[in-house]
């Protein structure tokens, strides 16, 4: 790229934030030490270019070039800095990333932009800490209540509005700010491919099509804890056996249906060796292309699970933590940006994104792939070539310049 | 029973120690302050009787009436006081209260033995917190080394060799001891039965005959993180699957042969709702009549798993964590106990217990049972009648009075 030192210096300010050492994945979730060093990384990029910082009532951090208060709104970009536990370090970084390194090469360049840029790092992205993916961009747009989020607890039973006076910030401020959502005119959110799309068809950059619809359901398992060894295996009501069959049933009708499905979060009580469980708790990830078919899974799974339960006399409760809907992104959007990239792919994806929630609140709204070289995402393997990511950066510069004139 | 006020007091000590409020159960684990809190009590009990505390080099307790290093080998009953996670109260405790309790009884009476008699308190019976059961009497008899034991590590990482630090015991001088061993003439331990047999054959005390071989094994599946959304089924190696399907084996693989399987505890990486699992980590527990079943049973088992992996593009290693031989307890001992209490019913049992390990090292040893009226262990629903408690103090001290006369 033209300025590689500005994105290489960044990159190396965020690569030991928040990495385990024996692992080499991420921790970082949101209102943590390594949360707080994040933002701060972001404060510093955007004080060092002259850029106005703002946050707004749902946590989220703007960096703004011109004022889209006097100037009307502008042209944002962005992404996010969290992680999911023992994750990569592009899924969202590297979006903040090359936002900045984009608005540097259109300097480096002498383009003067006639409207406001923003870049934007969106809070709690991946939800790994209190289970509710997108937070802070769905609080920004209204489509979370913040009483929910302020209520919602973590693994050690913290709730989300102690962890934000944790972190120095008012949770009763908490809300919806439709101010700092008006600023926005068009948002367009860089990410790390998480699949294969752009190896197949040999592009080192995409454009964004559309989100498959998305949920995330809370399987509560119950039964009653006994001696393992002493009990009878035909006195139990052991909850592992109803969980596990599910876990293959949920397999076995995500591939039926070209959909996905996943059991990758437990809790087991008391999680003795020597203990038949008393509950299993059990987190499915479950995207299909349409609700429909996402909702034929979910309920076949439920009968599935439940069936099961009776033979094993226990008993199965569902909860839906989260479900977002399908999200087309703006097609007249879609078209110039592949045009202005001279040709990109357009391809869709089953990866939710706060591009989606903007999206689906009525903003103009579009997103740009760079091509992951394995497909793995959600893992310290994740990765994109460093010419991938320049020529990623290159784009979103093109982009911006095509919209901001 | 005779003397009532001392086994409710005793009992009334002990139910608050280590006990949730949110579920009643017990989490009372090794070297822990709940551990420490106990293991005075236990002190305290000895003082208040006027009997000699020692403890062993293997961090076992015992409290003498009588001299067994003067007067020859003693009469010893006791049995442990830690707990499985949420386990119930009467799992250890039963027999060490009601082995003091016996001793009240005994001196109400004005009985005067002619050998000295011994209550012990074994350490860690339940291996809740580094895996390995009986390790208080498994290294006091030297059945377990002690540089295998130091080594192992809780679930945050603590080795077993620092946690005895923090209790201000010395982890260099753990080790077997042949002469606290030596003090045993015979051991009878009191328990509460983890099982119905009592209740099927209508008596609230019961004689061991054996016990079960038992193994505990930890099933490690390995595949690759993914994004729980964008990765295609088939591009998956996700342990969850070979895991789940492990588990409803092992429960075929119990009920074919009359046996028991149990994996009661998990430990998946990296737990987040939208990755796909690395690595799934299961203990299994399984016991048997005979080592030749539970050694079938553990073959084919781990075929299965292997052959599942293979499907799933994972892999799976087993390691032994422990196994223990199949105990049958000293026949002339258990006949004259039986007739002692008048003909009281001679049942096996799948429980392992420190008795078991006594047993194994040449001693002669007895178990008495007492009844459970549901057959519930290892869960705060444990319970036995306090009317069969005081049965089973005077079942107790009868036993106690023969063989110490």
């Amino acid at each position: 790229m033209s300025n590689p030192a500005s994105f290489e210096a960044m990159w190396a300010d965020l690569t030991e934030v928040g990495r385990s050492s024996a692992t080499a994945g991420y921790r970082r979730f949101a209102l943590t030490p390594e949360d707080e060093q994040l933002r701060a990384w972001f404060a510093q990029e955007a004080d060092l270019r002259g850029m106005d910082l703002t946050t707004d009532r749902a946590g989220n951090l703007w960096a703004w070039q011109g004022d889209p208060d006097a100037d009307g709104p502008g042209i944002v970009t962005g992404s996010h800095l969290d992680s999911v536990p023992e994750g990569g370090g592009f899924d969202g970084p590297l979006g903040v990333v090359s936002g900045f390194a984009a608005l540097d090469l259109l300097n480096l360049q002498g383009f003067k932009p006639e409207r406001p840029i923003g870049v934007a790092c969106f809070g709690d992205e991946e939800g790994a800490r209190f289970g509710v993916a997108c937070s802070g961009s769905r609080v920004l747009t209204g489509a979370l209540d913040p009483d929910h989020l302020r209520a919602l607890t973590d693994a050690e039973g913290m709730s989300y509005a102690d962890a934000m006076a944790w972190a120095g910030r008012a949770p009763h401020l908490l809300a919806a700010d439709p101010e700092a959502l008006a600023r926005v005119g068009t948002f367009v959110e860089l990410h790390v491919e998480q699949g294969r799309g752009l190896i197949d068809l040999g592009a080192p950059v995409g454009v964004a099509s559309e989100i498959w619809p998305h949920g995330r359901y809370r399987f509560t398992f119950t039964g009653r804890a006994d001696h393992a060894g002493t009990t009878l295996m035909s006195d139990r009501a052991d909850p592992m056996l109803s969980y596990a069959m599910t876990a293959l049933a949920a397999n076995k009708q995500a591939r039926t249906r070209d959909a996905r499905a996943t059991f990758g979060r437990l809790r087991v009580q008391p999680n003795g060796t020597n203990a038949v469980p008393s509950e299993v708790t059990a987190w499915l990830d479950a995207r299909a292309e349409n609700p429909a078919v996402l909702d034929a899974l979910l309920s076949d799974l439920r009968r599935q699970a439940s069936e099961r339960a009776v033979r094993d006399g226990t008993s199965v409760a569902v909860h839906v933590e989260s479900r977002s809907e399908l999200v087309s992104f703006d097609v007249t959007l879609r078209s110039r940006l592949a045009a202005v990239l001279g040709g990109a792919p357009i391809l869709p994806t089953a990866a939710g994104h706060d591009a989606g929630v903007l999206s689906a609140a009525g903003i103009p709204t579009a997103m740009l792939f760079v091509r992951n070289p394995t497909g793995i995402s959600h893992s310290p393997e994740e990765f994109a070539e460093l010419g991938d990511c320049a020529a990623g950066v290159r784009a979103l510069a093109d982009v911006l310049r095509d919209l901001a004139s």
